[in-house]
């Protein structure tokens, strides 16, 4: 602890194993094809935890990152964000060095494109907007699926894959039982369209991919390939939702103190949004960016009472504390805080550091 | 435009630099010393605008920052932050190598820390809390700031220089009249303090730091030096708060559409939480991240009426649009959004394109 002078991200790496290993194990017993999305680490490091155990293949969320991690030797990649025309280049140049792409491609323009742009075959998907109002289609919208799935086909470098969905309303759940519950109805959307649709493909993949249904549902009929990301750290906001608990939450920010402020029960420390970024909750109270923890040598404790990050400018904290922290702490110390949002959170620091002082790799500082 | 693959924040540096002349020109007018903040644009190339109106002092918000504009040429450097003890060593190295640094010391324990770390003397100020809640000594704790004032005076390395103070406060104001009242009374407080303590030191100098009040005011008595920062490319906040027009936003994102949903009356765009920040606005409704504008090849429009940026996840952001945008949008075309907060967006990105296709320096990307 006493090398680090600035906020720093640490990572409890036997915590994040433990999380990539349940996961894993999740998988293979149901016989699932687990697809680690890659956007919460971003980490070629971390990515080579994965492979310990088995894993070899990936989720992406763009297509920098689909570049970052074949450089660093994976191959096969589904990039998880529709597909966008302006970056068909760097698809076809990405195939031709080798990847094995699966792309999203949910309307006739793009399918066309990225068709008339590449040179070898991709797998395609047709994502299902299963309730989370993002992107892809309704569910019920068989029509428009059926033609986008004859488009798909048609085309010579296109290979209709199956569904993809993001559950992404699953985050609005506070409980195991609400988990289930909308698990259970995107596998009956799910099955439904696999069923509808067998006869168009030869396979008909299906695969989902949030954190907490991930992390609780325990029924995967159906389901082919599972690619959730937030896993690997877990945040404040999984613990929230009962996807976790907070003993799983594998990152914390180390953040000097600066100033303590005994009257209005606070202390300043660096660490502000652009560490954290601006991802908040509010349990039932003022929203707060983080929970504090008391950090030592080879971790860190459970949440304190009572003791919440809340306010964040650009570089400053103010944490509200309980009286019992504010008396212990002073200028110069250190403070743990677990994020709301761990991926964003990663994205913005773009290192790692482990308890043995190593730094892990992140793409936003490769070289 | 056609060059443009993924989210790319381009720079209007005209919009950009009539900014920085217009606050350097009323800093000169009012006989102020202008120290702008770096924090918004961390940009060594947009430091150079500032050198070409004469400007040769500046405010960062880190240790790391001050290095970064150390290495481009900047010696008069004020650490807008409350000195940080385990950066000692930093400042150290940073002032042997020929830094002017002015610091902030806001405790006795951080002025002893900061005096024996470092063999050359720094000048020191007392920050203050004239609102904004966040650090530094309420003006009313005069005997508290008095005895700080004579904890520094006593230590050798360290010369204090005066009173700086951050009225964030002004954030919450909403025109120009509420701006002005919040600047009055930071001012009547700054003033007093200069007053009491004039005694105390050689020089007592007063600085304030922020866009609302810099840009809108018209009273700087008392006032020695101003360090605003958002100014050089404000955001849809400011044009909230009062403190600039539509027109005066100097940056925009240009974001791939990929989808269009014409019975949601909703486009997807690559452009997230990781291009844009989670900071949002709600101006009696909605909240929303961004505010669309039409692209051309030499800039922006002004914001296209009821499109906003109403939903971001990592890498995906949701714009409600209305009908007319909605026909004229398809997968493949570019849509400008301007940003609810530039500084952070301005973080995130790391890099500024021109219309003229020049790529900017941001201290995230110095090699």
């Amino acid at each position: 602890m006493k090398q680090i002078t600035a906020p720093t991200l640490l990572i409890d790496e036997e915590k994040c194993r433990n999380n990539i290993r349940r996961m894993a194990g999740k998988a293979k017993r149901h016989g699932l094809d687990l697809k680690p999305h890659m956007k919460t680490h971003q980490s070629a490091d971390i990515g080579n935890w994965f492979r310990e155990e088995g894993i070899d293949k990936a989720t992406v969320s763009s297509v920098a990152m689909a570049e970052y991690f074949f450089r660093h030797g994976w191959t096969d990649l589904t990039i998880a964000f529709p597909f966008n025309i302006r970056e068909t280049e760097r698809i076809r140049t990405l195939v031709e060095q080798g990847a094995k792409l699966s792309l999203i491609v949910n309307n006739a323009a793009s399918a066309s494109a990225l068709n008339s742009g590449i040179k070898q075959p991709v797998r395609v998907y047709t994502e299902i907007d299963t309730g989370a109002g993002r992107t892809g289609y309704p569910a019920s919208q068989k029509t428009k699926i059926r033609r986008q799935i004859e488009t798909i086909s048609r085309l010579d470098n296109l290979r209709f894959t199956g569904f993809y969905s993001h559950a992404g309303h699953s985050y609005a759940a506070r409980s195991v039982e609400e988990i289930v519950q909308i698990h259970r109805h995107v596998l009956e959307q799910m099955r439904s369209l696999k069923k509808e649709f067998r006869s168009l493909a030869e396979t008909v993949k299906v695969c989902i991919g949030d954190t907490p249904c991930c992390s609780k549902a325990d029924d995967f009929t159906g389901i082919d390939e599972i690619s959730p990301g937030n896993f690997v750290f877990f945040d404040l906001t999984q613990v929230q939702i009962g996807s976790c608990d907070y003993d799983d939450i594998a990152v914390a920010m180390a953040a000097p103190v600066v100033e303590v402020y005994p009257t209005r029960r606070q202390i300043a420390v660096h660490g502000g949004a652009v560490h954290f970024s601006k991802d908040r909750l509010a349990t039932g109270g003022e929203p707060y960016y983080g929970t504090a923890v008391e950090l030592d040598e080879e971790g860190w404790s459970r949440p304190l009472p009572d003791c919440k990050l809340s306010a964040i400018s650009q570089e400053h904290g103010i944490l509200s504390c309980s009286k019992k922290l504010l008396e212990t702490l002073e200028p110069g110390d250190l403070i743990g805080i677990l994020p709301v949002h761990s991926c964003l959170t990663a994205d913005l620091m773009g290192s790692y550091t482990t308890f043995n002082g190593t730094h892990l790799s992140h793409m936003r500082n490769d070289k």
